[in-house]
C-alpha cells in the first residue's frame, strides 16, 4: 500500500466493524495472501473457501463479510469483503500506476488528421496516425501504434507496444495490452498455379465495450465481414482469434486459446487454457472447453463442457508404456473381438 | 467498397456477362459472402462447393465461372471467377490501406549509413539502423525496426512494430507483420559447471521471394549456417522456426505449428495448426503434419500425411471415463493376455 | 568470421597444439559443423557424441580436446574445446553485433528523473520513462520499452521492442528479447454481477542476474507478491510465466511452455517444448517435464520426470483407426471384464 495505515482509519473507510476494538491501533503496511501475512499486513477471506487459512491467519487484521469464529487474527466485518478488496488493491494500484497527464508527449507523433478527445494522453515514441479518432480519456502509452482511422471509446487504454491496425473500432474502456496485435490480416489464402496468393481481407475489428486483449495476443480482421468481441470479452495473453470470428459478450479465453476463421463463441463462455475451437465451429453459451481441448469435428452445445482426453504428465517410465499400448490399440481390440468369438464357440459346445 | 458501383459497370471492368441485361441498372455497395449477401451486396461463387448457396444467395450479383441454373440473384460469368475476386477485393484493400507516400517521416530515425532505394517509405516512429540496405518501394510501417546490415529486396513491408535483427537477407517482396521478429539469437546453451552458457549464434536469417511472416512469429538466426525459407514460404500468427531450419519453397505453417533446431521441410508441405516437428527432424515434400500432431522421434517422408491420435473434445463425464481407461491400458493389454491363455488351455481340453 | 586467420595463429590465440605443423599455414575463413566444413573452415569436436563426425570431416581444421586418431582433417588440440569454441564464437558474435557505443541517441526519449548509469546506451526511439534506474553498462536497443520506476543492475540488454513495464526489477547481464513483455497485469478476475471485474495487481517481477527472456514471452507481475525469476533462469521465445510464480535457480523453460499462476518450480529443472505447469502445482528440483507433458493435477516431485502419453504423429489412416479405439476404450474394458467373468464361468463348469 506504499503507506502506513491504522486498522481503524480502514474500518472507518470502508464502514466495517472490528471483532477487536483494540486492534483499532494496529498499522497495516501492506496487503498478502492469508498464509503469508504477519501482524502489520491486511489480508482478505473474500472466498468462503479460503476459511481454514483465515481462521490460521497472523495478519494484522483479516476482512471478511462474517465473523470468523476461532480467528487467530483481528476481524474487520463489511458488508462486501470482495468490494472492499477490490477498493483497496484498486487504490494500491492506482498509486504505483498513476494515469499519465493529459496531452501529448513531444516526442510522439499525432497525423494532424487525427481527433483526439478531452483529457487523451499519448505517451513518449507512440504514433496515432491519420484520421484515427480517439475518446475522451483514452491513453495512448508509450511506443504504442494507433493506426490509420482507428477509432475509440472513452477511457481506452493502449498499452506500451500494443499494435491497434487500420480502421478497427473500439468501444469504451478496451484495454489493449503490450505485443498485442489487432487488425492484422486473416490468414487467408488461395491457390493458383501452385502459388500461395493472398486473399485481400476486407473486414475490420470491432471490440465492444470493456473489452481485454492481453498481452501478445492477435486480433485477426474479417475476410468480407468483421471480427466482433461483444461487451466483457476477456482475453489472456498470446491468444488468437482468426478473422471473422464472433465473440458473445463476457466470452473469457484464457492463454494460448485460439479460434480458427469465423468460430462462434456464445455468451459467457469459456476457452481454458491451450484450448482451441477449429474454423468456422460454433460453442454455445454457458459452456466450458477444457485446457487442451480442441473443438475440430463437432460444434458444442449451450451449456456444453468439454475436455481433452489424453492431456496429462505421467512419470516417464509409465508414459512409455501407455504410450506405446495406445498405439497398439486396434490391435488389443481386434485380439478381444477374437476372444469373444472363440469363447461364443466354445459355450455353444457345451 | 467504400463505394457505389452499378452492376453494368462492373460487368465491362470485368469482360463478363450478366444472366439478366436488366441487373446492369443494380448498384452494389459491398461484397459479402453469399449466404449474408443482400440486394446491393455483391457475391463470389469462387469455389464449386458453394453452389447450392450461390442458387439461394439474394445478393445484387453473384460473380461466378459458368451459368448458375436457378440461381434467385443474377449473375455475372467470367472467364476467372477467383482472379474476379483477387482483382476486386484487392480494389478495396488498396483504398482502405493506401500505400504510405515514398519518404522519411520526420520522427524516424535513418542511420546515415543505411541505403533507401527508390520509392522507399519510412513511417513515424520507425527505426532503420546502420548499413542497412532497403530495396526500391519497400515500406517500413510506423514503429516498424530494420536492424543493422539488414538488407530487403524490392517491395518489401515491414508492417508496425515488426523487428528485423541485424544482418537478415529479405529477398522481393517479403511481408513481416507486426511483433515478428526475425534473426533473434536460436536458443543453444552448452552446460559449464553447473551454470546454463549461450552458444554464440553466429548464423543469420533468408527469406526469399515473397515470403510472409506472420504477427508475433519469431524466425531465429542459425547457430553457424543461416535459418533459410524458400520463395513463397507463408508462415501464419505465433509460429515459431528455431535457428537453423531448412523451409523448401511454399511451405505453409498454421498458426503456432513450431519447429525445433535444424529441422527441414519440403516444398508445399503444411504444418496445421499446432503441430510441432522436433530438432534435427525432416519432413519432405507435398506431405501435411495435421493440427497438434509432433513430429519428434521419426522423420516424415514425401507425400505423408501424419496426424495426433489423441486431441479431440469430447463431454466431460465421457472424457474423464476415456482418460482413466487410458490410464489403465497397459493392465487391460494384461488381462487380454491372460484371456488368451486361459482360452486356449480351455480349447485345448476340449 | 569475417575475416582470415591462419590456423598456427588460430593455435597460438588458443594456446593449442597442432596434429600436423603444415597445416600452421591454412587459412580459415568460417565455422561450420564438422559434416559441412570444407578446407578453409574451422570446426570444433566439442561433444564426444560428435567423433565419427569428426574423423571424416573435410574442414581446415578440428578443434578438440584430444587427438582424433583416423581423423582426415589436422587437428588443433587444445585444453577446453567447449571454451575454445565459446571464445571463437563470441569473437565473430561481437564483430556482427557491435556494443552500441554508450550515450543516448538523439531520437529517444528518457525521462527527466530516470538515472543512466556509467557507459548506457539508449537507442533511437527507446524510451525509458520516469524514474527508471539503468545500471552501468545497460544496452536499452532501438525502439525498447523501460517503463516508470523499474531498476536494472549492471550490463543488462534490453532489445529492440522489448517491453518492461513500471515498477519491474533486474538484476545483473539479465538479457530481455524482442518482443518480451515483462510485468504485464496477471489475468485475475472475480465474477460481479454476471461480469468479469479486474482484481487489480498489486505484486512486481523480480528477475535475477543472468536470466534470459525470450522474444515474445511474458512475464506477469504477482497478484499481491512478486513474480520471481532465480539467477540465470533461461526462458526461450512464446513462453509464459503468470503471476506469481516462483523459478528457482537455472530453471530452464523451452518454447512454448508456459505456467498457471503461483506455480512454483525447483532449480536446475527443464520444461520442454509446449510442456505446461497449472495453476499453483510446484515442479521439484532437478526434474524434466516432458514435451506438451501438463503438470495439472498432481506435483513433480524432486527428479521427477513426467511426460504427455499421447503425443505424437502417426500416418493418418492409422491414427484415425487409433483414435476411434481411443473414444470406445471404456466399451473395450466392459467386453473384457465380461469374457473374463464368462471365462470364469466355463473354467468352474469343467
Amino acid at each position: 500500500m506504499d503507506q502506513e495505515i491504522p486498522v481503524g482509519a480502514l474500518a472507518a473507510l470502508l464502514g466495517g466493524k472490528l471483532s477487536d476494538p483494540a486492534a483499532a491501533e494496529t498499522i497495516v503496511r501492506g496487503v498478502k495472501p492469508l498464509d503469508q501475512a504477519g501482524p502489520h499486513d491486511l489480508a482478505f477471506l473474500w472466498d468462503p473457501k479460503y476459511l481454514e487459512a483465515a481462521r490460521a491467519s497472523q495478519a494484522g487484521v483479516v476482512i471478511a463479510q462474517e465473523p470468523i469464529p476461532g480467528a487467530q487474527a483481528p476481524v474487520l466485518v463489511v458488508g462486501d469483503a470482495q468490494g472492499a478488496m477490490l477498493t483497496l488493491l484498486g487504490e494500491v494500484y492506482s498509486q504505483r500506476h498513476p494515469e499519465p497527464a493529459p496531452g501529448v508527449h513531444p516526442n510522439a507523433s499525432v497525423d494532424p488528421s487525427a481527433t483526439l478527445g478531452e483529457g487523451v494522453s499519448v505517451g513518449a515514441g507512440a504514433v496515432v496516425d491519420a484520421g484515427a479518432v480517439l475518446g475522451e480519456g483514452t491513453r495512448v502509452m508509450p511506443l504504442a501504434y494507433v493506426g490509420r482511422g482507428v477509432t475509440t471509446g472513452k477511457g481506452c487504454v493502449i498499452q506500451p507496444h500494443a499494435t491497434i491496425l487500420d480502421h478497427c473500432v473500439l468501444g469504451n474502456r478496451v484495454t489493449v495490452w503490450s505485443g498485442a496485435v489487432v487488425g492484422k490480416d486473416g490468414f487467408g489464402f488461395l491457390q493458383r498455379d501452385g502459388r500461395h496468393i493472398r486473399i485481400p481481407q476486407i473486414g475490420g475489428v470491432r471490440l465492444d465495450d470493456y473489452v481485454e486483449v492481453g498481452a501478445l495476443t492477435t486480433v485477426a480482421r474479417g475476410a468480407l465481414e468483421d471480427t466482433h468481441l461483444g461487451v466483457g470479452v476477456k482475453i489472456d495473453d498470446h491468444c488468437h482469434v482468426a478473422h471473422g470470428c464472433q465473440l458473445d459478450e463476457n466470452v473469457m479465453l484464457i492463454g494460448f486459446s485460439r479460434m480458427g476463421g469465423s468460430a462462434k463463441i456464445g455468451r459467457d463462455t469459456y476457452l481454458l487454457q491451450d484450448a482451441a475451437v477449429g474454423q468456422a465451429r460454433t460453442v454455445g453459451k454457458n459452456a466450458i472447453v477444457g485446457s487442451a481441448a480442441k473443438v475440430l469435428y463437432k460444434d458444442v452445445p449451450d451449456g456444453g463442457r468439454v475436455m481433452d482426453i489424453a492431456s496429462g504428465a505421467v512419470p516417464h517410465v509409465r508414459a512409455k508404456r501407455v504410450q506405446l499400448c495406445l498405439q497398439q490399440l486396434p490391435e488389443l481390440r481386434t485380439r478381444v473381438r477374437k476372444l469373444e468369438k472363440q469363447l461364443t464357440e466354445l459355450r455353444e459346445q457345451d
